[in-house]
């Protein structure tokens, strides 16, 4: 299991899954945003009716789907960056720089107020 | 940017900046859901009105958005994996393993039907 | 404002506002679920960081985004009950009617737990 | 059925059967739109895998699946504008006037861009 903690292997797999497959045909880009905005759903389903506590002691059945669906996510998101081409890496390492100068400490501390509707001081 | 490509590095990079912003008061479960809603809409924006061709050659500035959406969903993502104590790398060998067995490469060849619908022979 | 009131005079209003601005080519199915999604998200942004309480007494500013949000998405959904050719009262009414079934007072009184999930007693 | 053409009456008719079961208590508003997102993402997956003409003739199977997955998105959508207490055909006819005036005719005739993407001429 070790080798897919690295974002490129398991992108390969997750390419290699599709082509045995036949399945290229069908992930064009809207596609892909469609199943991954299904598995939101999914994830969204099993905790629309929990309340606060509930949700920070999952019963082992909606823990154990809550993994399934979060995996699904990460699947269809990973299989988007390929398709796109686009790096997963790197993205996430640019937009976490930018979101540090959207957000700097002394500003964003303790509060979520988009950076654009901040107010001024 | 080498030490991002490992899900465990970016988790802790991730949970960081929520701690250095005293942002985990607001990464609760059900916020984290609804924000990973959020951000793959604004990925789905950017794709709604583009044709077939046209999502697969973006222009550069839809390149860009589109980069930083998967980037945010990405983000939120992981941090959701690390809220509920699920290990990201674990949980999505196991549903691939659970894949291949829902979709042997026999039954699923060419063919997206779900595993629950497809038709007995 | 008042003819607004009726789902199908609605309708027909979107469909004149599509076919105006020659957008119907856009409106293909899957666009429009992107376009859905991406409202349904633009909605869970307004809400993701406000704790209970607050989502209970918005901000006049919140509470406008909210209502835009909220308009967006029917908008958008009964635009897709048109182009499938859905009817939206028809489809309402069934679906009514399975849920009274699926959801029997007795069983389903202060219980959200879905159908098939239901403990047998 | 023909009651249900109204919104309003529509709206009294989910609100008593969220009454009858005693599931307000669920229907905190951040609770609803986790439910919207569900929703959504099963219509998403009744198309995802379909290309463009299958998605203009439906199967029967999955044209009932639409249907009941545009009903069930209605359906919460008319609990949350009910549940913030917004004026559903208010809402809509304000939003409908703000867009005829985001995307006057002679702009946006034949092209979806953003109003504020749109380039001055």
């Amino acid at each position: 299991m070790k080798s897919i903690f690295q974002l490129e292997t398991l992108q390969k797999e997750i390419r290699q899954f599709a082509k045995d497959r036949d399945w290229e045909k069908f992930h064009a880009p809207k596609n892909l945003i469609l199943a991954l905005s299904g598995e939101v759903g999914e994830l969204a389903e099993v905790f629309q009716w929990l309340d606060e506590n509930e949700t920070h002691s999952l019963t082992k059945s909606n823990r154990n789907e809550a993994a399934d669906e979060l995996a699904d996510i990460m699947i269809y998101l990973i299989r988007l960056f390929d398709v796109l081409d686009i790096n997963p890496a790197e993205a996430v390492a640019a937009k976490m720089e930018k979101n540090s100068q959207k957000y700097p400490v002394n500003l964003a501390k303790g509060n979520a107020t988009k950076y654009n509707k901040r107010k001024q001081r």
